[in-house]
């Protein structure tokens, strides 16, 4: 979070908070017209004399008088060249056409913005050499034309008292978002707002042909220098400085993180109740008993010698703490909470849509629109079918499956080659853990072998994390590649497409070690004196005694803790102020000027050294995959929700702050949710049910306790449970070679080991087959979690049910507007009729049955915004 | 479905296809206003004096200004009074007031009518005596004022081509359309339409009015004899004739029975394949093969004997035809066939929203006004506080909780109390079949037996059907009655509350007889020698060898099509028509007019005779349960989809004949969608999953063919299935008193004999102890359910996420329509920028920069409809 050691005096200046000089760039050279939005281009130095020749003038070469042709033929803008190459300077003379042509397209459009309505005021006398600024000012009949084309809702000058609810249960709704104030950017309270504000209209409509025309290098709204600061301190003005888009993120952030607070507060119940009762646990009792001295069998062949059960008194006392029936009470809970999170999420969606006066908003129009590259792979499409057929083509062409079947199969075999890396590293960290497991075995010394026990496990634990945040990196710029490969058709689809793809690697990258551990691990593993192997050398993992359950908690809170700690915040925060760093260094290594000026940087300029903004994806898809830590593996660990909300309390302040001051003010966008981010968050929660169930049923061992209490048990207790889970090998059975190397390790010859599983002992007619406990304990297993996963879905529907989806409150309020719009119509049209009467004595009746229609109540709302713009 | 020998030709003329002079009724005297509704009252007969004398005159009595005032302070009619009572005259003079103030009330209503700009004509002096006639007309200014407050959409002059999908599959699909034309009625294709024919604007919005006011009897629009003809005919129309929601309706069950044709088409080949493969079906040869001469054990204790495995053959063969892997997969595909289902419900559902233009329609506006009932029940509560606090309340009162307590435990107690009925019905079925099947064994004769117990499996199936009915119409009395209690809020919630209850209790009532084959029958029966009994004497049901599945069979196809033959066919259409009979015959009775006058009626006479429309409600709940059967179930009955299809190809003619001749026109309301029955089906959907789950590995023998050739067959085949399915028991080991009375039936002396289920054999350790088998099996059946739950809800969101919601071509309309709107407009304006340009000269631009707004496209649409009206 420090600046580096470099001229803070510099650094300072591009703060937006603290250079108020920098208000001045936010209007137009008149002081007057305020700049809604700036495009920036490339200009070439004075000192390149070609371009500079041409300037202002019409170059009239046969190129660019094909190009314009072209381009009013189809009727859109021509494909796209990339962008981002402010830097670097052209050369040679192809690229001087070049610059002409970006120049005559610019005017063109420009043009065309003019004729919109809109005003521009050009500066390319900046401090900034090499950029040219355009900045446009959206007059009032442009926005009120806008506004009415995207149906903004507007004030009538009818008020009415929304009454607030009283009563106990309203006061302690008050207490509570008193309390939690910090936590949640509370969206704005007043209701009747101005249309004044709505600056986005124009932007945002026509954004997709300033993406798409590729001459100009930036296209960015200001920063509001006035606002920076309010919203950093008060932060109740979200939507209304980035738009409804944002908006929306903040307040689900918000939400998300307000329903932390009780599930975490269970979750560290649930975690003492552990602690507290890890003392009165029979099976760990029995097992740190000194006087149930049994013998256990090696752990490997020939290497490994007999332990006592004692041993592992430390674990299995450790395992308790996650391993407790209070934790299948929890995982229901968070079911039923992560239920409850998406029900209070619509209702708070429903809640803003009212309130920011989005009900009647229709979202596709906007990105209905072709992308460039579409448009540009159609042509290329259709220009081919024209060559070979000879003859214009009459339909307009479109990607059929047949175009894009070798981007989808380059799409499959990607996405499973990704996936089959991460399985492959994974299985390469087994790898790891496996054979330093096997070289610890040889080792004499006991404290080394605890110690480096240790050690591997948190090692590998590391190993881990740290692929994880590499191929993240990794997963996210392939993502990116094999969507830009399938040419989706609309912005939409392309976020959706790459969202999805990123969200499926990222999940698996993330989850698939913690999945191994808790599924995988030490279910194949044979039993004395057949081991299996893999590799031949190396033997499968076992879990310690007492389940993997507390290697599954511990590989997650490293996980978690360290993706929270490095990822969000590290690079997050990190890695943009180094851009923002590096982009200004670079600007002034090559500008040579000196600081002072620097210091009079207009308010677009510093705007432009900002990191542009990404998009919200990032924020979104960190906070679903921390979603899935606190949904997914919670029966293993219950204080997966504390460490998510301290994670983002930091985080929401984070992410303000950035993109108020790292990033570059983003376009405000509409938007009526929060998208595919809502199915996600639902997928993940229907995942998290069934993957409970598993944990609670085969990674704890909650069933076979249960199943011996109720079926084995000669008192009912659980006393005699540890004897029961372990089986019978008779040392003689050991094949030849595969005996241990020293038999007398413990002091005393034996005869018999015990092992866990449940297997028939030597002394039984099929000696170490299966046994019957073994099937009555999966039979259970499996009945638990059929048993689970329908109950908790059916709760979740139930609570689905219940908590209707509009807030009793809000559809009254609907209905009382309507009513009251009736009501105002109303009166204006009897006044009308009572006029036309008092007109024609008798003849209004008369004229009412010939059909004839009376002119009415249209041209209300248009009174209302004549008087409403009049009294601005 | 014939007409009663009672004078044909006076029934003729009630039947309105065929009077041609009931035309006339459709208007008013003058021949040119239509009827758009009618309301009916009672009227004294001129025999009575006193009504008589005060008729059209006010009487002022102290009364009726009470009630006067109060209405209009309370601002909401009187409460309601109950209606019905037509056919009785009110003879004491208490009535007499009642009259007057019931006269009063209409003419205060009926002016309030006529303030609101509709027409009214009286006609009291008909040919029905005893029943007075308001005819209702709404002229075209009053449906403009309507049609704009519901957001009507209207037709601009713009018109722009749809574009027809072309290629093969275009050409297929219409070629499937057209095979299937007969099945479903096709809502129009034409899709500007006229705000002319939106009669039903003015009645829906005021229906509560109507029905709250209480001194009408009855209230509906007129049958349209021209067009009654060509729906029967043409089946286009539905919607304009019926509005939305019956439109709907047959939407609905149109795509229902579409979707049924390709689900009976697999189910019969699956069937088929059943037949195909049963003489190769190894275990059912084992079991028919004269060598595998087992010896089974006696069925019950002293009074039967033992029994030869080769009796069983028959019931073997047969269970193979529902019994096989085939029928594994037809669930699957049902599973997916149901979310297929759903998914194109949504999508068609969208496609006549954009069709009937109501996309921009919003449903809650009409169903939140407050039912009468619910006034009164405030109203009440507010007085008995003002009697008590002796002041006036200043806030409006409404029911909470409290109030509802005690109904809301009514409700809980009646619902249990009835689903205890149902299983006390069912568990005395079971008692039934149980002791017959006992004396059964008393008797000696083989064929005699065989016969009686398939006679017993009948009856019994029978027995169940008939108590469903019965219990059927009992269920819809006591839901609508604890409906009731409940007093809900609103119409909306009335209804879905009604509806809920119903399908609770009819779901209940028709499935538990079936469940109870399904999962229980066959499960706790002991073993020989020691037999479960219920109330001592009475043996627990086993299933035939093969499984209960063939049972189920039985079970389901006889509740089926019992249920469809005699309660959808036989009660839907032939109790209307006895109730219009019997209406027609009292009121002939009364009046004794010749037959004459008779044929004279008029429309809103005739019409007066028929059954009021009583919802959809008893339609879609006869088809949801079918579509339980259809999809519940059908891991068991792969034919149920056929049943379905032919019952619903008949049931589409009957409903659009009943609809029309037999019922009076229903009002016409709007709906965007089916609402709750949405939600039912989806509900049921789910259900099937698990229960199909359940069905394949507990009641079919799958499973454990599965797990016998995976895990014991010596070489893979299903050879020795049968042996390995049965224990040995020890005759030896029969306790005293249990053993068979006829050891020797057979002709020779059994040692040890075999029984169906997976136990030690009595030379274990543990002789008739549960054995591993048991668990193993057991396992693999938990295991599949998992699996199969999992794997096919995966499938149907799978299938839910693939297909789009809003058919792509409808997405593409809307979004042209947005476009060509928006260039309207703009164009519009451009002209007008124009011409002020024009008028002061280089003034626009500076103009716009002062804010100044621009009158502008408001008025177009109002132009619009102005042509529109004039065009008429």
């Amino acid at each position: 979070m420090h600046s580096p050691p470099l001229s803070p005096q510099l650094l300072n200046s591009l703060i937006p908070e603290e250079n108020t000089r920098c208000q001045h760039g936010l209007y137009f050279q008149d002081g007057e017209r305020r700049v809604d939005y700036v495009l920036t281009y490339h200009i070439k130095k004075p000192s390149s004399s070609r371009s500079n020749r041409h300037s202002y003038c019409f170059t009239d070469n046969a190129f660019t008088r094909t190009l314009r042709r072209g381009t009013a033929r189809l009727g859109r803008p021509p494909p796209p060249q990339p962008r981002g190459d402010l830097e670097v300077a052209p050369h040679d003379h192809s690229m001087d056409y070049h610059e002409d042509d970006k120049r005559f397209r610019r005017e063109e459009f420009e043009g065309n913005l003019t004729d919109m309505g809109l005003e521009l005021e050009k500066d390319e006398d900046t401090k900034t050499p090499g950029v040219g600024f355009v900045k446009i000012h959206a007059p009032w009949h442009v926005l009120c034309r806008e506004a009415e084309f995207m149906k903004l809702k507007m004030p009538t000058k009818k008020v009415y008292e929304v009454k607030q609810s009283s009563g106990v249960g309203a006061k302690i709704s008050t207490l509570v978002s008193k309390a939690t104030e910090p936590l949640h950017p509370n969206v704005e309270e007043n209701r009747v707002h101005n249309v004044k504000h709505l600056s986005y209209a124009f932007s945002r409509e026509k954004q997709h042909l300033l993406l798409g025309n590729g001459v100009y290098t930036a296209a960015y709204p200001l920063h509001d220098v006035s606002r920076n600061l309010s919203i950093l301190l008060c932060c109740s003005t979200y939507r209304k400085y980035f738009g409804e888009k944002i908006g929306l993120y903040f307040a689900w952030l918000g939400l998300y993180t307000q329903m932390l607070i009780p599930a975490s507060l269970v979750g560290v119940i649930v975690f003492l109740y552990g602690c507290a009762t890890v003392d009165d646990n029979i099976p760990s009792m029995e097992i740190c008993h000194p006087k149930n001295n049994i013998t256990m069998c090696p752990l490997c062949d020939k290497a490994c010698s007999y332990w006592k059960l004692m041993e592992a008194c430390g674990t299995a006392r450790a395992s308790h703490l996650f391993d407790n029936p209070a934790t299948v009470f929890f995982s229901i809970f968070m079911a039923l909470w992560a239920a409850m999170f998406m029900e209070h999420w619509k209702r708070r969606q429903m809640r803003l849509n009212y309130e920011w006066d989005l009900t009647g908003f229709e979202e596709e129009e906007v990105s209905d629109h072709p992308r460039a590259e579409y448009e540009f792979r159609v042509m290329q499409k259709s220009l081919k079918k024209e060559h070979k057929t000879q003859k214009v083509p009459t339909e307009k062409e479109k990607l059929t499956c047949r175009d894009r079947f070798p981007a989808y199969m380059t799409n499959i075999v990607m996405m499973l080659l990704m996936i089959g890396v991460t399985f492959a590293i994974v299985f390469g960290v087994i790898l790891y853990r496996i054979s330093t497991n096997a070289a610890l075995h040889l080792s004499n010394n006991p404290t080394t072998r605890s110690n480096v026990r240790l050690t591997v496990k948190t090692t590998a634990a590391i190993i881990n994390l740290v692929v994880i945040l590499i191929l993240d990196e990794v997963y996210g710029a392939v993502a990116r590649w094999l969507t830009v490969l399938e040419v989706p058709k609309t912005d939409k689809s392309f976020e959706e497409r790459l969202i999805f793809k990123t969200f499926i690697l990222k999940f698996v990258n993330a989850f698939t070690p913690i999945i191994y551990i808790a599924f995988f691990r030490g279910r194949l593993v044979g039993r004395p004196g057949s081991y299996l192997y893999v590799f031949e050398s190396y033997r499968m993992e076992e879990c310690a005694h007492g389940g993997c359950l507390m290697e599954l908690c511990i590989q997650l809170s490293i996980t978690m803790l360290g993706k929270q700690l490095i990822q969000n915040n590290l690079f997050e925060i990190g890695i943009p102020k180094l851009k923002k760093l590096i982009r200004y260094i670079k600007s002034k290594r090559r500008s040579f000027q000196e600081e002072e000026r620097e210091k009079k940087l207009q308010r677009y300029e510093t705007d432009h050294f900002l990191e542009p903004f990404a998009g919200l994806t990032p924020e979104y898809m960190e906070m679903i995959i921390q979603f899935g830590f606190v949904t997914l593996f919670v029966a293993s660990f219950p204080l997966a929700p504390l460490f998510a909300l301290l994670n983002n309390i930091i985080e929401i302040r984070l992410d303000a702050k950035k993109f108020v001051a790292e990033l570059r003010r983003p376009v405000a966008a509409r938007a009526k949710d929060i998208g595919i981010w809502y199915n996600l968050l639902r997928g993940v929660a229907k995942v998290a049910v069934i993957i409970n169930a598993f944990v609670i049923s085969f990674t704890s061992d909650f069933i076979p306790r249960l199943v011996y209490q109720y079926m084995y048990s000669p008192d009912g207790s659980m006393h005699g449970f540890v004897d029961h889970t372990l089986s019978y090998f008779n040392v003689s059975d050991f094949q030849h070679g595969k005996e241990p190397m020293e038999p007398l390790h413990l002091g005393y010859p034996v005869d018999m080991c015990r092992y866990k599983d449940y297997r028939e002992p030597p002394w039984s007619n099929t000696p170490y087959v299966i046994s019957k406990e073994f099937w009555a304990v999966l039979a259970a297993r499996l009945a638990f979690v059929i048993v689970f996963q329908n109950v908790v879905m059916l709760m979740s529907d139930i609570v689905d049910w219940l908590i209707p989806d509009i807030p009793k409150d809000i559809s009254l309020q609907i209905h009382k507007e309507k009513i009251l719009m009736v009501e105002l119509f109303m009166k204006e049209e009897q006044g009308k009729r009572q006029f036309i009467d008092s007109m024609t004595p008798g003849g209004g009746k008369e004229n009412s049955n010939k059909h004839a229609p009376i002119a009415r109540s249209r041209s209300i709302p248009h009174t209302h915004s004549h008087t409403h713009a009049n009294n601005f």
